[in-house]
C-alpha cells in the first residue's frame, strides 16, 4: 500500500476539501479485515518485541481528530495488537488546573514514552494550535498577556516543530495521523448514539456544539498540518468515514515506522559470550555455595 | 475451573512445597490452549470495556515471582488481549536514588491505575519484604536506623495489608499472584537462555546468584503469603511450570475479579434521556447558529 500519498508534504499548502475522506477504491473490505490486518497486527507485534529488547528507540503516536472520527476504535481495534507492557495510552482531556499552571508542552513531556515504549497519544499538544484557536480562549490559561501576540499561533507551531526535532533527534520517533471524517459520517454517528440505547452514554452534547464550529475546525487543522508537517514529524491525513480502511491504514503507518526503525533483539557483547559456557557449567553442577554473596 | 484451591487462606500457615508447580491433571492443553483461553480473553475484553466506560472502580495486578517464572510471558499472553486505552503496566526495578529517597510505597502510588483502568505490576512493594529481607539490605534505603527493628518485617506486613485496604474501601480490587515454579523448571529455563543464541540477551549472571538463595526465597514468600493474603487482598499461587496452564489460571482469576465487579456501561440520568430527542431534531435539522456561543 502506498501510505505516502496520504502524507502532508512539507510546506505543502493544505485543503481538506482535496483529501479523501472515503475508502481507497482498490481495497477490499474483506479480504483487508481477514487477511491483510490480521497479517500487519502480527508484524506490529514481532517488531514491537525487538523494539523492547533493544531499548534504544520510542515512539509517540499522537491521534488528532474531529469528534466521533474514531480516535477510541483505533487504539482498540490496532494497537491492542501491541503488548501493554511497552505501550502507554495517555487521553489530554482538557486541561486541569494544575496543568494551566504549567506551558502547554510540560503534560506531554510527562506522558512521553520510555526507550523501548510506544505512546499513544489520545489527542495531544495539538490541542492547544486547535481547539484553543478556534474558540480564541489561549487567556483560558495563566500564560502572561503580554504574550498573547497576533502571532501566537505561528509561535506554537515552531514551538512544537522544535520539540518534536529534538525529540527526534534523540531516538523518538513520531506518527501522527489526522483522522480525516466527512461532516455527513459524523452526523450518523452522533445520532446513531441518540437512537441506539446502548451507545447513550457515549452521547455528549458538546460534540454537537463542537459541530457548529466544523469549518472553524477544519481551517485550524488546514493551517496546523501545513506547518507541522515536517521531514522529522510528517502527518497522515487518514481518510476516516470506514472504519475497516482507516485502522488499516494506520497499521501501514505504523508498520512502516517500526520498520524504518528496524530494532534488533540485543547481543551480548564478548565478554559476556565468552562467560556463558562457564555460567553453564555452574548452573549444570550447582556449586551455589561459590556464589553467594554472604 | 476452580480457582479457591489456588488462593492462600488468611491466617494459614503456607509450606510452599504441598502447592503443585505443575499443571490440574483435568486439563487439556490443546483444548485450553484452543477453546477455553481464547473464550476468557474475549470475556475480559467485554468486562474490561464496561470497566473502563463505568469509571468506577480500578483493579491492581500485582505478579511476583523468581526469575523465568513467567511474568513477562503472562502479561503478554494474557493481558495483551486488554485495550491499550485502559491497561497500564509498570515494572519495578531496583530502587532509583530518587525512590529511596521516600518510603517504599511512594513509588507504588505514583503507579497506581486510575478509575476504570487495570494496572499491572510487574514485581511490586512486595520486593521490599522479599529481596530486601532475603538479602537482609534494608539499610540500602535512606530509612532511619533506629526504625530497623527485629519486628521490621512483622510491621510492613502490617503496612501493606493497611494500604491495600484502604484502596479496597475505596474502589480498587488487587489481584495478587504469586508465579509458583520448581527449582528444576528454573535450571532448564535458565540453562535454555543459555544454549539458545536468540534467547542469549534474556540471560542475566544475577539470575543463577539468585538462584542460590532459593530456600531463603521460599521462606520469604512463605512468610509474606502467610502474612498478606487478606480477605481483601488474597493471594493465589499460581502453578508456574507449564506455562500454558498458568496462563490460563491467571485469566481466571482476572475474569472472576471482573465478574465481581460486574461494571455497567453508564445510563444517562433523567434529564439528559428526556434530552436526547432534542438534540436529535437539533442534529437532523443543523441549525447549527442557536448553538455557536459566540
Amino acid at each position: 500500500m502506498d501510505i505516502k500519498k496520504y502524507q502532508v508534504k512539507t510546506g505543502q499548502k493544505v485543503n481538506l476539501k482535496n483529501y479523501p475522506t472515503s475508502i481507497d477504491d482498490q481495497m477490499n473490505k474483506k479480504e483487508t479485515k481477514k487477511r491483510l490486518m490480521p497479517d500487519n497486527l502480527e508484524q506490529m507485534r514481532e517488531l514491537q518485541d525487538r523494539l523492547y529488547a533493544e531499548d534504544k528507540y520510542g515512539v509517540v503516536m499522537v491521534l488528532q481528530a474531529m469528534d466521533a472520527a474514531g480516535k477510541d476504535g483505533a487504539i482498540k481495534h490496532v494497537m491492542t495488537a501491541l503488548n501493554p507492557q511497552g505501550t502507554k495510552v495517555t487521553s489530554f482531556k482538557v486541561p486541569t488546573r494544575i496543568e494551566m499552571n504549567h506551558d502547554y508542552l510540560w503534560r506531554i513531556s510527562k506522558a512521553l514514552p520510555a526507550r523501548g515504549e510506544i505512546g499513544i497519544f489520545n489527542r495531544s499538544h495539538y490541542e492547544d494550535v486547535i481547539v484553543t484557536k478556534v474558540h480564541d480562549n489561549v487567556d483560558h490559561g495563566k500564560i502572561p498577556e503580554k504574550l498573547i501576540t497576533e502571532d501566537i499561533w505561528t509561535k506554537r507551531y515552531g514551538q512544537i516543530n522544535n520539540f518534536e526535532k529534538y525529540l527526534v533527534e534523540n531516538g523518538f520517533k513520531f506518527i501522527k495521523i489526522f483522522l480525516h471524517l466527512s461532516k455527513d459520517e459524523q452526523k450518523d454517528r452522533l445520532l446513531s448514539r441518540i437512537n441506539n440505547p446502548d451507545k447513550n452514554w457515549k452521547f455528549s452534547k458538546s460534540d454537537i456544539y463542537e459541530r457548529a464550529y466544523w469549518e472553524e475546525y477544519q481551517n485550524a487543522y488546514e493551517e496546523m498540518l501545513e506547518n507541522t508537517s515536517t521531514k522529522e514529524a510528517p502527518w497522515y491525513v487518514v481518510p476516516a468515514d470506514r472504519k475497516w480502511f482507516s485502522r488499516y491504514l494506520i497499521s501501514e503507518i505504523v508498520l512502516n515506522v517500526l520498520q524504518e526503525i528496524n530494532p534488533q533483539y540485543p547481543s551480548l557483547n564478548q565478554e559476556d559470550l565468552a562467560n556463558l559456557e562457564q555460567w553453564k557449567v555452574i548452573l549444570e553442577k550447582e556449586e551455589e555455595n561459590t556464589l553467594r554473596k554472604d
